[in-house]
C-alpha cells in the first residue's frame, strides 16, 4: 500500500515547512502520565500539531502495547501519513517494554574480534528484528544505527552504543544492521554526522569541540558514514559538535559547510538529513529556540527534530523564506526528499491486537541470548558455590528509573535471593558512603553502569569503585558482575585476585542477568 | 448485547466444573514479562485452559493498554464468554497504570466523620468510575468493595482497604460503591466473608483465627455483608479465617456451616459465592492443592478463585462428583448462578483504541483530588519555606516495586528537587541503619507506609521510626509527610514539636503527593 501524498505545489509554504518538523511526544496514553510536561505536549496539543500538518513524531516512553495504540491515534489525525521515529538503537524493547531488547551494539563488535562473519550476521538479524517489531507497533523510522567510532573510552554519550572502536569494525556491522532493516518498509538513520565517537563532553549538556584535521576525520569518523550511504541508509543525523577544521562558528547541525558542503556535496548523500534533537542545550540555549531551526534549514537539514517550540520553528522558517534568507526551492527540495521517504514506508495500518504475535518471539529472544553469551567476558573461578548467608549488593545509577531492567522479579535480584542471599541496593540517592564498615559476610557485587546521556557516570562509577575497594580490602568480595560498560571492567579487574569470579556483560536487561548468573552459579 | 450461553445440561460434568474455575493470569502481553512464572501460566497454557472452558480469569499486572488487548485476546479464545476479574478496590489505576487510581476506601471513611453524605457521594462516584473504566479495558467483575470492618489497627492485610472502623460507617459507604457500579454491566464482590477486619495475621502467610461470639459477629462483622446483600451485591468472597464459634475445623472458605449455613441460608444470599485465592498458604499448604477446591465446593462455593493447579482442581471436583461426595445438583446450582451473572454482564466487546478517551478523564481525576484534599490531615506550621540545601528523604517499602507511584517524575521526588533539595532514598534493601550520624541539614522526611499483604510492615515502620527519631533528636526534621497508614501518624506525632509541619495522606499515588506538597510549600 502506498501512502497518498498530495502534490507538493498544492501545499502552502507553511504546510511544506510543517512537513520538515518532527515533534517529540510520549508513548503513554494519558496526559497524567506525561513524564516531561515541559517538553512533551498534551494529547490535545499533539492533535492540533498533527492536524496542522507536522511531518512526523518521535516517541519516548510507554510500553509496546501503548505505543501501538498511540501511533494509530496519531496517524488517524494526520492528513499526510506521519513519519514515526524512535531511538531504538537496541531494538524496540530498549525503549518500549514488550519488544525485543538487544545488547548494545558494542557487544556485537566484541564478537567481531574473533568472528567478524558471525558478528555481521547478528547485526543483520538485529536490524531485521528491530524493523519487523518497529513496524508492528507503528514505528516507521528507526533512528539507528549509530555509526560513530567510539575511540575514546571516556565518551559519556556514545560508548557502548557504537558498533566498535575502529572504522573497520563499525562499517561492516552498521551496514549489516541497515541491510537487515531494509527488508522492511522502515527507514533507518546513520548517526551522528560527522562522528561523535571522540568526545568527552555530552552535547545534551554542552557543545563539544572536535579539533581533528580533515585527513583524520576522513580516515576515522567519516568512513562508516560513507559506507552507510553506499549501503543505502535512508537518513543521516547530524551531531551537535563543533568541527573546527570545517566550521569554526557553527556546530555540524547548523553548519552549511558540513551538512551541505561535506555530507550532501562531497559524500553525495541524497537521502534525508535530520538534525539531532534541537531542544538539546548545545543548540537551543546557544543559538536560540526559533533561530536554530532556521540555521539548520539554511545549513541543509531536511528534518528538524524535536524543536522546543514546533509552531515557533515553522513560523520562523516561513519568515526566513519570506524575507529571502531561505529560498522556496530549498524548502521544496526537502519536502521532495520527505515524500521519497514517505513513499518508501507506505501507509501501512497496524492491528494492535496482533502485537503479542509479532514482538519478542522465541527466535528473537534466542538471538539476543546468543549475542549475550558470545560477548560475555568471564574471569576467575566459576562456578561459584553460593553462600546462603551472603549479601547480594546491586549498585545502579538510579533506582527511580531502572524498572525496565530491575524489579523484584529480575534475575539479578531473584536468583541470588532464591539461593539465600540478602538483597542490598545502592544508587545515587542512597544516603551513605560505602566506605563505612559492614559486617563480615561474603558479598556478590553487581554493578549496572553504562554511559548516561544526561549526566556523566562519574559519580556512580565512584560509588561502585568505593564499594569494590571496601569489599576487596575486607576480603568479602565473593564475585563481581558488571553489566554495561567494558571500560569499568578494565578499571577494576587489575586490582582483583585472579581467583575471584568476575563476569562482564554488555547487556543490562533481565536476559543478560540470567546469562551471567547461570555461568556464575552454574544454575 | 446478551452473552450467548449454552444450555447447562448440554455441557459435560467436566465442562460444568470448569466454569466454576477462575484462573490467575498476568496482564502483560509476552511470556518473557510474566513476573511470577510459578503462579502465572504462559500464553499457550492459558489458551489451552480457556479453550478447555474455564469460567474466567483474574488479571494481575500490566498496564491498562496491555490489559485491554489481553482481555480481548482471552475472550477471543472462549466459547462461553469469560468472567474477567481484578482486585481493583481503588480503581483500575491501582493495578493497571493508565486508569484512575483512587485513594484507599478508608480515606472516604475519614470524610464521613464530618460529612457522611458527601462521603457516600464520593464512594458512589468511585464505584461508578471504577466500573466504567473496568468495562473499557474488558474487566467485567470488580473484586470490591471490601466490607470488612477494620477495628484492629494492627491488621496487616485489610487496614486502609476498609471503608471504616465501625459497621455504621462501612455499610453505607460500601453500599454507595455498589450502587455506583451497578449502573454498568459489571459485577461486584463484597469481601472477605464473614469479616477480615479484626485479625493480626495475614492469611497470605498463615491461617488467622477469629475467636468472637456469634453475637459479636452479628453486631460488627456481619452487618456490612447483610447490607451489601440487601443492596444487590453480585458476589461475596470468603475469607481464609477460622471462625471458632461456627466451625472449629475448617476456615470460612472451606466451611459448609459458614458458606452454606450462614451466608446462603441465614443471610439468604442468592448470588455468587467466590473463594479468596486458593493458592494462598492458609489454604493450599494446609488442605492440599487439589483437595481444597473439593472442600470449597462442598462448603458451598460457586467460584474457585486461583487454584494452584486449575486442571487438577477440575479433575478433583469431577472425581468427587463421580464418587458421590458432591451431588450433580450442587454443581448445576453453581453453574446456574454463574449463568445468571454472565447474563448480567453480557458479551460486550471493547475497542482498545478507545481507552484513551475512557480512562483517567478529567472529571475522574478531579474526584480523586477532592477525596485526597478532604481526607488529608495537616498539622504544624504550613506553608514551609523551602530550604534549597536541605535533604528530601523518602522511605518506601520496596524501591524495586514502587514504580507505580515513585519515579523521578513523581512530585515527591521532582517538586522538592526543583526547590533545591537533594533526594535521598531508603527502602528495605538499603544496606545501612539510619541511626548513624548525618550532616546537619534540614530534612523533609516522606514515609510511604501502608499494610502490605505479603509481609508485615513492621520492618519498614521501624526504619521509618528510626529515621524519624534520628532527625528529631538532631533537630533536622524540617517536615514529615506520611502517605498511607493513619496508624503510623498516630504513632509518630505525639513525639513531635507542634510547630513542625506534618501532613498525612491516605493516597500514595502522584496525585496524593501533589496535594500534600502543595499544602506544605504553598506552591
Amino acid at each position: 500500500m502506498t501512502a497518498s501524498l498530495p502534490d507538493i505545489d498544492a501545499l502552502t509554504l507553511a504546510e511544506q515547512v510543517a512537513q520538515m518538523v518532527v515533534v517529540r511526544t510520549c508513548g503513554y496514553l494519558f496526559d497524567s502520565q506525561i513524564p516531561y510536561p515541559e517538553w512533551e505536549a498534551t494529547t490535545a496539543t499533539m492533535q492540533h500539531l498533527v492536524e496542522l500538518g507536522i511531518g512526523g513524531v518521535i516517541f519516548l516512553g510507554g510500553s509496546a502495547a501503548e505505543l501501538a495504540l498511540r501511533t494509530q491515534q496519531m496517524q488517524s489525525w494526520a492528513k499526510i501519513p506521519l513519519l514515526i521515529a524512535a531511538d531504538i538503537e537496541e531494538g524496540v524493547g530498549q525503549r518500549f517494554p514488550g519488544g525485543t531488547w538487544f545488547a548494545p551494539p558494542m557487544a556485537i563488535s566484541q564478537i567481531a574480534r574473533t568472528n567478524p562473519q558471525l558478528a555481521a550476521q547478528y547485526a543483520e538479524t538485529m536490524g531485521a528484528i528491530t524493523a519487523a517489531e518497529a513496524l508492528a507497533v507503528g514505528i516507521n523510522w528507526i533512528l539507528a544505527p549509530v555509526v560513530d567510532v567510539n575511540n575514546n573510552p571516556d565518551n559519556p554519550v556514545i560508548n557502548v552504543r557504537a558498533f566498535g572502536e575502529t572504522p573497520s569494525v563499525v562499517s561492516p556491522l552498521a551496514n549489516a544492521f541497515i541491510k537487515g532493516a531494509q527488508a522492511y518498509p522502515v527507514l533507518t538513520a546513520a548517526k551522528h554526522f560527522p562522528g561523535h565517537g571522540d568526545t568527552t563532553i555530552d552535547s545534551h549538556v554542552d557543545l563539544p569541540v572536535l579539533a581533528h584535521s580533515p585527513r583524520r576525520l576522513a580516515e576515522i569518523e567519516l568512513a562508516p558514514f560513507k559506507s552507510a550511504i553506499a549501503s543505502g541508509v535512508d537518513a543521516v543525523m547530524s551531531a551537535h559538535l563543533l568541527i573546527e577544521c570545517w566550521d569554526v562558528e557553527y556546530p555540524a547541525t547548523l553548519s552549511a559547510p558540513i551538512l551541505t558542503g561535506q555530507l550532501r556535496d562531497r559524500l553525495g548523500f541524497t537521502g534525508l538529513i535530520v538534525t539531532d534533537a534541537l531542544m538539546m542545550k548545545a543548540i537551543a540555549s546557544r543559538y536560540g529556540t526559533n533561530e536554530s531551526p532556521v540555521l539548520a534549514v539554511e545549513a541543509g537539514a531536511d528534518i528538524l527534530l524535536m524543536p522546543s517550540d514546533p509552531k515557533g520553528a515553522i513560523d520562523a522558517v516561513c519568515e526566513a523564506v519570506k524575507n529571502g534568507r531561505i529560498s522556496k526551492r530549498r524548502i521544496r527540495e526537502s519536502v521532495e526528499r520527505i515524500w521519497q521517504a514517505k513513499r518508501r514506508i507506505g501507509g501501512i495500518k497496524i492491528d494492535p491486537s496482533k502485537i503479542a504475535l509479532e514482538l519478542s518471539q522465541p527466535e528473537a529472544l534466542a538471538t539476543v541470548e546468543k549475542i549475550l553469551q558470545h560477548s560475555q567476558v568471564v574471569r576467575g573461578k566459576v562456578p561459584l558455590t553460593p553462600t546462603p548467608k551472603g549479601y547480594n549488593l546491586i549498585v545502579v545509577d538510579n533506582l527511580l528509573g531502572s524498572s525496565k531492567f530491575l524489579t523484584e522479579h529480575s534475575p539479578a535480584v531473584a536468583l541470588p535471593k532464591s539461593l539465600g542471599y540478602t538483597t542490598w541496593l545502592c544508587d545515587r540517592h542512597t544516603p551513605f558512603d560505602p566506605t563505612i564498615e559492614t559486617d563480615n559476610l561474603p558479598t556478590l557485587l553487581q554493578l549496572f553502569i553504562r554511559g548516561n546521556p544526561f549526566r556523566g557516570n562519574t559519580d556512580l562509577t565512584q560509588v561502585g569503585i568505593n564499594w569494590f575497594k571496601t569489599l576487596l580490602n575486607s576480603g568479602n568480595l565473593q564475585a563481581l558482575i558488571i553489566y554495561g560498560s567494558p571500560y569499568i571492567l578494565e578499571k577494576l579487574t587489575p586490582a582483583m585476585d585472579f581467583e575471584i569470579p568476575c563476569i562482564f556483560s554488555y547487556g543490562q536487561m533481565p536476559q543478560a542477568q540470567t546469562v551471567a548468573l547461570h555461568v556464575l552459579f552454574n544454575e
